[in-house]
């Protein structure tokens, strides 16, 4: 296993990333890429064991009901990038034994492959990120009908020890940080799309790997002014495969275009149980906030407050109602491993998803105007305005003008700056936007049952 | 055991039940009290055994998690009488229990009373319903606050064998069907509201009791255009009592102001259950309805239809999520009873209320004005007009008129007529209304471990 | 002109109407039917002149804005057929002028008619009703693509001397009260469909013609538990032409596709300001309930409840707000009638549909369970009951019994019962649905300006 | 009137302005500052007059309807510092009248210095900043209650030749770019609070004046990542008295705590048109952006996405439709002037801002993910990148990647990022936030007529 010095040193290996324009040099020396470069590092060295054949623990699936409840509180601290790269070993693992199920003799070819990177990625405790989103040009047509055919990652030449791809995945985070890429196709593939059902493992410094940066962490201004995004941002990428070599024995899928969904609907089991948690900590920490700020505004007992944070708590219960009934109704794979349902999770998303913009209103509108308006922590320390900071900005019996304002700056940093809008965005946006919520939703739930309660009651049943 | 037709003799007790402005002299030949009291009868020959000491199964807790959620499709079958005299008599069980537990030397006299009148209750194989909801008078006063004393039923004078209580209860279900009347408290009451802290069981034929009736049974036109409230309706009463005189035996609390929030917070462990259930249910029902008439409308697959249909669908299963999560993490009493947990209930119950019309919203929207015009079965019964009303209100495809206008009747019937105007606010007001939800809720939700977790994101945890 | 009487003498005609299954012998001797004959005829007696060239006053358009404001208290009065009688001759006054205006050479020979039809009609001082809705068939199909060709009214035979039509309109308001039924296209039409282009005025009574009814009239129960449903009824038809022959003079249209939906677009001008102006009263009616049972129930001062009436008031007054705008910028016909912005009364009507549940459900939790089990009236009458409602359905301070109760039973029969449950569906269904209303907006909002300024926002402005 | 240099060199005048914990030694060179410092040099450029007695043409109110509808389109191009200059002085002009009006013998000694300051204001050209907001202390607390009786700017000493105020003001939008702070009470102040009535105008040199200042000007990156905030922000202060000097000549208003009030109404009438008609814009451009960047993804034939925009348009034009109203039911000062209706101003912005994050919902469900992910516009100018993140972000038919990343640009920066949560808080929270259109709507809303119509309806007319 790798320290956290080991594993930055591993990622000076000639890897072409980009922030604001320009190649960069050293993501230590960074603004923007070094906090988060150093998080994974944290990861590291908290896992860290020198024993020679040590692997990292958390890079293994729950196997009963009570293990995947357990997990929750551990992945609510993992940093992303091991967070990820446990999600990947596990795709793997689930879909090479989906492929191998439906096995019609050619596709097995991979499932070595698959289980050897697997062992290999363990041993070199390497980070993994997932890479589905392409390009996708014009959203109303298929990959194979674009002005462009790249607009979809696709194999643009076979050779015998491997292929060749071209095109770009989008909204990948921590690409910058990790030492391979898990390509997979961001959905089903039809025939005669064979060039697009391609999953493979591409290293980040391979050449023709192109990684640009974007970021919500703070670059300027004083860090206790964003206290969360300062300690906690991951920059997403554009990851771009400009002809770029991918030797056999990490091609993991090419041309069966009948197993193109076979790695995002694995993913699909993994990933959720860390987006559900999140998003239920998110609305408790949005009752908290709302909580503190009410009662250092002197406002906890007027009543419309208090209803409004009824309705947040409300809100955060109802999410959280779904992680409970996803966990009671765990599923498990042939191969024995649990997974929170589908069903119940995706309508905790898609709940989560349409109902934060209003949380965050109430949380504004119990707060009043300083969310965006509280001076500075700089401010604080200029020894001519602290007097006035603390004299104003405070409320009495207790509360402290910055006690109250390093709330407020709290409040926008998570949620009226740079990283509650990515927030706004990404809550909407992530597993796939509501409509792949709605859909999820349309599938799984009982329609017959439902049907027949109707049928009932209009007198119609047999 | 009783069977239907004795239970239906064994309310010819003199008991005075007025419905319309006039005394009803025969429950069985009043159209709007008959069907209800056929429907209770039925459900005493479901149940009936002429076994000596035969007692009804269902009234009897649930002794394991298992056991509570097994119940639930047993309540959805129940007849209301017998499913509220079911809750009655957990009620009293765990009432006693409680009381006993905070003894103080003089509440004890009441255990072997309660114990002596559930084994009576289960033995003469009665019906009991629950008198929970005072008259209230001014809502912003307290019992004692109020212009008239009896705007709260009270005890106004107090006799060596028993007491007599005068005041009215409202939104009583079934209390024309029932023996008994279970009165107890509607709240805490405060030292100096002794009078107004009384519970006790009064048989409904008591001299001084008069109960008033309102229904949503339908009581003209062709009961096939009410296909569920002609078949499901309960008559809710105003039980008045008019200086009641309740014998020592029937008296469960008198004067104990410390226990008088005991009974209703004891009745609300059992009737939750039900009530969740029934919630999940209708949402259910309504995502059938929707599917059935998209599809008989000839535009299931019209997308803003398939979007709404998943918003109900979204809808119900978050209401089930919160079922499953309060299953999950059913409570037990002391004497071993589980009961679903109280915040999840609670969420479930007003979510499901205050969306309710929003789902009933997107019914109509996808069903069309037929919902309120469509023709009358009888109008189909009239030959001339049988084959326009089948071709015009037919759509092709199989879909029939008749079919078709079946499923306007009980989209009107359950959502747009006197039934569904029940529902439209019963669904708000059931259990204490909103207000009463929001209150379970602020005491139930972990605030604590919410503002721990904002005092982080702000950088304020020690 | 005609007194009421004449009016009700004029409808024994012969006409084929039902109700219930049974055909009508006697409208004046239908419950049901007869309060709205009633309504009906009291509007003939209200604006009767025994002058000879009398014609009814309120038959003609506003002239300016002035007038077209003026117009609203009026209409607010008026009873349905009268309204509905001046919005299909105002209709056919300017589909003249339009169709006039693209005059081909063809057209013309309509215009003739429809002049001299207007002017009988007025002079006649008939009633008339708007056909518009077709039974449809398959909504996802176009009329000539339907399982049966009758799902729209077509022409079937053209004689010499007029048409022979088929088919049946649905959702007719006060068909059975009318003398005339203005039968027009429900939509555009296009080449191929020329039988589907038939726009003519046929008698109630003529041969082939069946009317159907029902309606959310109170038919059974006290009349004072229905204060508003029980005065105020429309029975709703469905109008069937099983071959009925339409001679030439009352052909307005027959075959000119390019004409189809000149009538329901000229209607959609006249219909508008009634529609929005209802739905304004209505909202304010809803303000006013919720106020006065506020106050009825002791909580006009809790803080919840003066929000939830705020937001009530808000919605009236952003309904008042759209119908202001409305008519401030009023259009003009080329004739020189006014009527008001389409879109902001397409945005007003949408509002309103969309938001009505939610004011409902704001008056259900402030008004309490009562509003479904408060004693009927007739109840009141009972000397035996009546002294112990009034006492426990008042609530001090001068609230009496009876008082509250009827607030109750105003509150149940516009919001909870079979009236309110017609409200709910036709608040959406009226003037198209929700989606007909979206298309208005979609066709009227200055989309270009929009863009521009967001062009301008992203800097690519040129 | 000055030249925009002249006005900039007005401003080194020994103002201590803070920013980021420092005194500003130079505005112009400060970045985050000198932006806006520059916009409003340009507002005094472009009004510039040579002419001896010229005064800056906008700085007086609307003496008719149209010129009140006139105003709007000039409102949205004026600099906020100008704008606010006008609302400034219309708002003494207002209240010197509505002083005189209620003139009990002492007050009008206010209204010479009134008169004399705004001729002198207009004749100096200067600009002029609104302080209304208090610190406040604990919320639930009046001004006289506080721990600290600073809380709101009081009078801390009088002497012959003017007062001593303490106290400091928040959320001063552009007080450091201003010449003088026109100081009134933030409400409505009760007998022995005296005090706090104080209204006067302190220049912003004035000693013991500090300005903090805060802003979501990007001070990091690239601006064209931030296509609207880096040119169009406005920085908000803290403006702290410390025991500043007024004198008299400046003081308008000292002690008469009836008239406390008076200044912040007043002030009511003037902001109200610009921050309506903002709102409204600002949901057009929402509408424009959601329309291009579906044009851009190739979606916007997509039905739910129509959906959405269709909703968004409806949002705007009842935003529309409220302002109409105000406009076309105008008032008049006493003096003449025209401003629009409170109660629709006050709906719409009720309404635009609890509707704003719904439809900022809208447009990133519509956008997609990279709103947040969007290369920057750095990464275009790296040669390396550009042809990929040209082909990559570009979707074909004619739409570039540059141009799609300037739309995502545009949206992350005015509603997922500093500006946009600048927005989604002050959207709440100005002009008092939603409470206070709550209150100016129950206030202004015609409650008895609705009370009668809900009488009327309950047979409760007399």
């Amino acid at each position: 296993m790798l320290t956290g010095q080991e594993y930055k040193d591993s990622l000076k290996d000639g890897r072409r990333v980009y922030f604001q324009g320009r190649l960069v040099e050293d993501l230590d020396a960074t603004p923007g890429l070094a906090e988060p470069l150093n998080a994974v590092a944290e990861g590291y060295d908290k896992y860290h064991s020198s024993a020679p054949d040590a692997v990292n623990p958390v890079v293994s699936g729950p196997r009963s009901v009570q293990e995947l409840r357990d997990r929750i509180p551990e992945l609510m601290e993992l940093d992303l990038a091991l967070n990820v790269t446990y999600q990947s070993l596990m795709t793997l693992v689930v879909a090479a034994a989906r492929m191998q199920d439906s096995g019609d003799g050619r596709v097995p070819v991979y499932i070595p492959r698959i289980n050897a990177y697997v062992e290999r990625a363990r041993r070199d405790d390497i980070r993994i990120v997932e890479c589905i989103t392409d390009a996708k040009g014009n959203r109303s047509l298929s990959p194979g009908k674009q002005d462009d055919p790249d607009s979809y990652v696709r194999v643009v030449e076979r050779r015998d020890d491997g292929v060749v791809i071209r095109g770009a995945k989008l909204h990948i985070s921590a690409a910058a940080l990790a030492h391979d890429m898990m390509v997979m196709p961001t959905k089903t593939m039809k025939p005669g799309e064979e060039d697009y059902a391609i999953a493979c493992a591409v290293p980040v410094n391979a050449p023709g790997v192109h990684i640009t940066n974007t970021t919500y962490h703070p670059l300027h201004g004083d860090p206790r002014d964003y206290p969360v995004s300062s300690h906690h941002s991951i920059p997403d990428s554009m990851c771009i495969f400009d002809d770029v070599f991918v030797p056999n024995e990490r091609v993991f899928l090419d041309g069966e275009t009948e197993h193109a969904a076979v790695f995002a609907h694995s993913l699909g089991l993994w990933e959720r149980l860390g987006g559900v948690s999140f998003m239920v900590q998110q609305a408790d920490e949005l009752v908290g906030l709302a909580s503190l700020i009410a009662e250092a505004n002197g406002i906890a007992r007027v009543q419309h407050v208090r209803e409004k944070i009824d309705e947040m708590m409300i809100h955060a219960t109802l999410l959280r109602a779904a992680l409970e009934a996803a966990i009671a109704n765990a599923r498990s794979t042939p191969e024995g491993y649990f997974y929170p349902d589908d069903m119940y999770t995706n309508v905790a998303k898609y709940q989560g998803a349409v109902q934060f913009t209003t949380m965050v209103r109430h949380l504004h509108d119990i707060a009043g105007g300083a969310v965006v308006t509280a001076p500075s922590m700089a401010d604080f320390d200029n020894p001519t305005l602290r007097p006035f900071l603390d004299k104003y900005m405070g409320t009495g019996g207790g509360i402290s003008g910055e006690y109250r304002s390093k709330l407020f700056h709290a409040i926008r940093d998570t949620t009226a700056d740079a990283y509650g809008g990515w927030h706004l965005v990404t809550n909407i946006q992530s597993g796939g936007g509501l409509y792949a919520q709605r859909l999820v939703t349309r599938r799984n739930y009982d329609l017959d049952r439902a049907r027949a309660l109707a049928l009932k009651a209009a007198g119609l049943s047999s």
